[in-house]
């Protein structure tokens, strides 16, 4: 059932606008390009409204941000909501700083987001409106295990609610939650934990999953989180030796590239939570 | 005959001045030290003319262009010309917003440029004075292919009188165009096309050339498409099993590390077109 | 002995924010991972100081140096020394431009750093309050070699003196200089040379061994420098076939991912130096 959803990706080539951190953004471009995808990466005021237009979608993520660049998403996603074209709001390191937790607040008030993805304490922070997070890592305590996933289901769901969007917590199970749905992913490998920007290149996939399957969106999450997590075990499966997680970064993106529809049909490990009620 | 171009970058060493995006920095970083250069990104008003001075060549990229980064251009420009040190202007995204439009249009206007690259919207649209270009790709209508050559080539020269420079379009053929001479180059591959800043690369590269080759700027420019042409040959050769498109960036950085002059004498695949008078 | 300084990073996890350029960032951010620690990238003036309180240690670079950036360099710079957490100066250009070498300096007078590390060029550079220096690399007089050996170790310890910090000078021989004590380091390879950035992970590292060994910082420096060259030795044992500059950078990080206590101990190469009393 999902491999349609990367096939539509690999027709369309959705053209992603990218509002970005510099750390990832050189991966988050070749993932992209590895899905089927086409980047762009423009945060000026002067031209991310302009820019929007001839994409498909939109990421925007809080990495590395800049007072200046504020304008620019807020530009970017009123040009993306006017058009319809689906938003997707990364809010790395919010609760971290109260500059990114209150400018990802900020961007919730006035932006419309399909998807919001983070990890547990980024969701915790703007689902309680406040927070705390231990760098761009989520905190020991929120990562998302058997035994906190229901009242982790319940946060995304308050927030789902809060703001329309599917709400996407990845860790070691990932969650994707709509205001009536909860997926749990098991797909993924520890390795992922050790390449920079494994989060930030997801939400670009996503977006690109998105863009190309709009009137599918919760679907089409399920399959790009999928995705990701099978691409990070046949990244793993490839190490050998002396890999280490340069390597990994590069398998993972390869893995990216080679993927087809029927292995993601084979491979994808999700099922329905029932949740918070 | 286009070996002793490679070997005087080699011999040389030149530090080349890049005034480039975040996207692809790193790459061209690499790729300036894989050929024999040096890099030095340096975007800062308060430096760039300073830096420039001890470089021996200057690459201007508009990706991921800023406002406040055009003061920085347009000091490194004027005094590199005033050295006349070689300058090369790489228009990412010109025609994707009326911003990098405008602002390739003010640096052909206000600096003298050696060399222009670009992909064919892209250079349509400095031709043009104005245009649209999808993302920071080609349009579809754009790429050179046999059936339009002789039209873009005649753009392309148009460009060329007007600035001096010799223009170069990247693509499935490649062209190096100055208001006398029209080379095609045939070397490449497709999967140049799914790694982030091919375009990037080869104008640092080019740049590399031009800057140890300066009483020879048109056969350096040859010189320098066909060695990324035929290194992206040399990485695709090498693509095996799981590998991608990350691994294939990694295998087109390591062949210009490795390419000696006489196998880009034996690779290279150029010839003369007559294109339009 | 400099195994244990190792195994504290893979044992605290310290968590270090980095203030620095966009060419080398990422590469700087996987460094951390392999090693042990988790990396942040924050360099905006409003949540500078925020984010440096909740990491273990600060590494402030100075490439792609921009002037907005300086304080929020400062005002990190400050909190970390109140916190008394180390801080870690890369000085990357200094003596390239006034701006830089002019940065640097303030730097040095506003801040409190427990390393400096720097090339041969950028440190005589602070050494003597004023410089010149080719672009980012060391000028080749600069280069520390046998011959030359004595009077650049007097050029560290009197920044050492100056400062109170640790000053590293990497090159053909690495030296690690406090006002009393100075080792060389035999480890390294010339490919490090050919990799963008290989300083800046260094330092990278560098702020992690330090930042999970408080109480042994020159120690700690000394294990980190030895690491990194091990790791450089290790990743050109590696290189075979069609193997380049882009390949060995992977391999390096592989290398530190894969380095253990072990073979630290018995590959490191130091020894003290007398140099000039």
């Amino acid at each position: 059932m999902l491999g349609k959803y990367l096939e539509n990706v690999r027709k369309n080539h959705p053209l992603i606008h990218n509002i970005t951190n510099y750390v990832t953004a050189n991966d988050c471009a070749n993932i992209l390009l590895a899905c089927g995808a086409s980047p762009i990466m423009a945060d000026s005021a002067e031209e991310t409204a302009e820019i929007t237009e001839k994409c498909a979608g939109l990421a925007i993520n809080l990495g590395t941000l800049r007072k200046d660049v504020i304008p620019s998403m807020l530009a970017a996603g009123k040009k993306s909501n006017e058009l319809m074209h689906p938003v997707l709001l990364d809010p790395v390191g919010a609760g971290a700083s109260e500059f990114r937790t209150k400018t990802a607040l900020l961007l919730l008030r006035e932006l419309s987001f399909r998807v919001i993805r983070g990890n547990a304490s980024e969701i915790n922070t703007l689902a309680a409106g406040t927070g705390s997070t231990r760098g761009v890592d989520a905190d020991q305590t929120d990562i998302v295990t058997a035994s906190n996933i229901d009242s982790t289901i319940a946060k995304a769901k308050g927030l789902a609610r809060m703001t329309g969007a599917v709400v996407v917590i990845t860790g070691e199970i990932d969650l994707v939650v709509n205001k009536s749905r909860a997926y749990s992913i098991r797909n993924g490998h520890p390795m992922m934990g050790k390449v920079t920007g494994s989060g930030c290149m997801l939400s670009s996939l996503i977006t690109a999953f998105i863009s190309a399957n709009p009137d599918s969106i919760f679907e089409a999450v399920v399959a790009a989180v999928c995705t990701m997590g099978l691409c990070g075990e046949v990244a793993a499966g490839r190490m050998q030796g002396q890999d280490g997680n340069a390597s990994y970064r590069n398998y993972m993106i390869d893995a990216v590239y080679n993927i087809v529809p029927e292995e993601l049909e084979l491979g994808a490990r999700y099922s329905t939570e029932i949740g918070e009620a």
